[in-house]
Parts: structure tokens; C-alpha cells; sequence
């Protein structure tokens, strides 16, 4: 590509985030970048969509970048159609969604507002990138992690990725003369033991906060949570075909039209 | 199973939608039920979960059928969280989720609150089943809808479901007898075509409805769109391992680590 690529930047945490502006830092020195986020934290959205609300766009300016930004009131899918359609002249060479404040790994691949974006982009048939730093913190350290984000941002750019595939990208928490590599991932299997957090409202009605913690029952050394946990910077490449094909033959046993 | 099942039945269109009211009907014939469903609509919630807010949850009387009845102020894959955690005194044999007003297949799947608690369950290692009818309106008829869902329940029922696996079954807005019976699919490749509807606050400011008109990109004839264009109810085995396997050896290619 002899002219600078369209990047379309966005995340979950919201547009003023710390993980957004560190990944903006890092596509300012690649491409011409758009950022279209949404104004307000989506964390554990999904693949939310807005069909029975309003949605609201607001150019703005959070630093003295070179990019474009605009805030969305919607979430991260909303945020990328919204983007592709209203806002951008033309399809973006690139989405880039995050640097998100916590894990993506494994099952929570399906809950992330993150990846939801990412997968939004790749629907359209946008080359798109997840990244998530395995740091909730609000002050999390993001400047290993730059380092990684450009790495794999200039891989998928110069070899292009698949169609239908989008590429989950989550980094340990350590400092960069501690990250071992990167490596290649299956999603591991695990998922959330749920523990809710009963309480009363002064006025004596129960109420709950989810809350839970997650099990890594995958015992390869082929996944996301094994890289993740030996220093690694994990990278899954996702689809959105979700059927399992591996079940069709078996299924077609059953006596579904006597 | 010498015991009656225990059933576990939500959705997304609320728990007072027709749609949930002809499911329950259905799994009185089968089985204990248990309803946990929004006390709202949550259509196009995608795998969202509650963690930035609380949850209520009443005990509630809808109709004067036999089942146990919950509404919860959460999203779908909140319903099957908190179902299974605080509610239910043991694991449910099966969890149906809908029927869901209008369609899920294709592409849809990723918006849909109705299978997103169908995978919530299947996390859980829970046999589950998502039924959405191709019909939006509140009235719409699911006579024909009870007689394949009954069907279908009571094979996932007998033959079992295969570890992370769940069922999208979707059924054509027919009469019983033009309905042909039920055809195993894969997921057709389509997308949403946005058209975004733009508009203007009495203040003066921009707003937009987010509209659109899904396209089906995919000729093949073992697809949901085509069953359902064809008079048959699909159902298409999904899972939630979202790994694009067959990706990994062209990322293992590339320069990575250098």
C-alpha cells in the first residue's frame, strides 16, 4: 500500500480511556487515524446493538493527536457501523479496538464489548485487531504493550488476514524485558464460577452484583491462558461462522421428521 | 431419565412476550419449569452481562400455567447466571431460551439475546436450545412454532447434546401444513446492509436510528437462510470455541518474534 492506511480506532472502556489513547499513540505512527468510541464505559456488552434507543455523534478533541475523533452513545458494534456508514469516506484499511483494561482471554471472548468490535469490523469485511492488557487498573502501564500493538498491527497489515477472521490479542502484565514473545493460540476452554453478592436496598428489597471468578479447565499448552501465564502475548484468530460443523453428521442421526 | 426434567426457560423479549408464553406451554408437557427472564425487552443485547449495575429479581404469576416464574432486571445470559447460581436448586436438565419474535439465523446469532442465554447455559455445561420464530409482531401466531419445538426438545432430550454445543433453531412464519419438516444447517455467510436513519432533536442536534436490511451472501444449499426460504425449520449446531483453527498454521508463518 503506497498510501497511509485508514485506521478506524475504537474500544469498550470508553473514549477517554488510557488503553485508547496509548493504542491512538501507536496508530498515529502507521496510518491516518479515525477514532469512533463510545462516550461512556461498555465493558461486558457483547455484541450489543442499539435497535430501541437513540444514538448520539459528537466530533471532539480528548488530546493533541493527529487523529480524528468522534463519541458515540451507543456501544462498540454500534460505534463501528456507525463509523463505516456515517463517518468514514471510505472502508478503513484497519480496525483496532481496545487497548482494553483487563482480559479477553478464553470464553471471555463472548462477553467482551472489545472484541465485539473488532468482530463488528471483520463482519464488513474490515481486517480487525482485539488488544487487551491483562491490567484492570485505570493507571494500567500500557508501554510494553505499545510495543506488541505495533508489532502484530504492521504483521496484519503487510500479510493481510483471512477473510472472516479477526484476531484476539491479549498481553501479560509485565514489564517488556519480562514478555517471552509472542505466540500463536487456540481459545482455551474455562469460564466464570459465578458468586453473587446478595444485599438489601435500605428499603428492604434484595438486590445482586454479579460477580465471579474465572477457571481455566483447558490443561494445553497450546492456549491463550497457558501463553498468557508464561509470559507470552497470546494471539487467537476468532470467527464468526459459529456452527459446529463437527456435529452436522451426528445430528443428521437424529429422527427429526418421522 | 425416570424423573421428570428440569427445565430452565428465558428469553429476550421479556417475560410477559407471547413468544415465552408458548414455550412454557410446551415444556409444561415435557418437564418442571422454571421461567428467569428480563422483566423488559433485550433484543439486540448480544452476550451482554451486568457487572457496572445491580440485579433485581421478583417471583411472579404471568398465567396460571404450572411452572415457577422470575422476572430479573438483567440481560438474558444475566437470567441463566443468576437462574442457575441463586435460583435453581440444581443444575437444569435442559435451558430454552424464547420463542424468540423474529429471526436468528445467519449472521443474526451474534446480535441475539435468545441464544445468547442458550450459550450461557452451554458454558454452563447445560444442554440448550434457542427457538425464535420468523415473525416480529407481538401477535404473531406460534401454533406451528409448539409442534417443532416440542419435536426438537424432546430429541435434544433423548439423544443429548454434545459437550459445547447448543442448537439455533429457527422456524418459517408458516401454517403447519406448508411447513416441510426440519433440516440440520450450517450458519449462512450474510451481513447486515446499515442505513442509518438520520434525524433532528427540537434543540437542534443530530441523532440517528440504526435500520438496516440483512443480506444473505451465501448460495450454498445447506444453509439456514435456504432451508427457511425453502418452508424447512433450520437448526444449526453452534458453539462457542470462536478459535479460527484452520488459521493457525498461515499466523504461525508469520515474523512475529523477530
Amino acid at each position: 500500500m503506497t498510501e497511509k492506511p485508514l485506521i478506524l480506532v475504537t474500544n469498550d472502556d470508553g473514549i477517554t480511556a488510557p488503553g485508547i489513547r496509548a493504542l491512538i499513540e501507536v496508530m498515529n505512527e502507521i496510518g491516518d487515524v479515525v477514532v469512533v468510541a463510545p462516550d461512556s464505559p461498555q465493558s461486558g456488552m457483547g455484541h450489543a446493538i442499539t435497535i430501541n434507543s437513540t444514538l448520539f455523534v459528537e466530533q471532539l478533541k480528548v488530546d493533541d493527536g493527529k487523529q480524528k475523533e468522534y463519541s458515540c452513545s451507543g456501544t462498540p458494534a454500534d460505534c463501528v457501523k456507525i463509523a463505516v456508514n456515517q463517518i468514514l469516506k471510505r472502508k478503513p484499511d484497519l480496525c483496532v479496538s481496545g487497548i482494553n483494561h483487563g482480559s479477553n482471554s478464553s470464553i471471555n471472548v463472548i462477553y467482551s464489548g472489545t472484541m465485539s468490535a473488532a468482530v463488528e469490523a471483520g463482519i464488513e469485511g474490515i481486517p480487525a485487531i482485539g488488544f487487551s492488557l491483562l491490567d484492570y487498573n485505570y493507571n494500567a502501564d500500557f508501554e510494553a504493550a505499545k510495543i506488541y500493538v505495533k508489532r502484530i498491527t504492521e504483521n496484519v497489515l503487510s500479510n493481510g488476514l483471512s477473510d472472516d477472521v479477526v484476531l484476539n490479542v491479549n498481553i501479560p502484565n509485565l514489564s517488556k524485558s519480562d514478555i517471552n514473545g509472542i505466540k500463536i493460540c487456540r481459545q482455551a476452554k474455562g469460564n466464570w464460577k459465578e458468586d453473587f453478592d446478595k444485599r438489601m436496598t435500605p428499603q428492604g428489597r434484595d438486590y445482586y452484583w454479579l460477580t465471579g471468578k474465572f477457571v481455566n479447565l483447558d490443561k494445553g499448552e497450546d492456549t491463550d491462558e497457558w501463553a498468557l501465564e508464561h509470559g507470552f502475548v497470546s494471539v487467537v484468530p476468532i470467527h464468526f461462522d459459529l456452527t459446529a460443523h463437527h456435529c452436522i453428521q451426528n445430528l443428521n442421526t437424529w429422527n427429526l421428521n418421522d
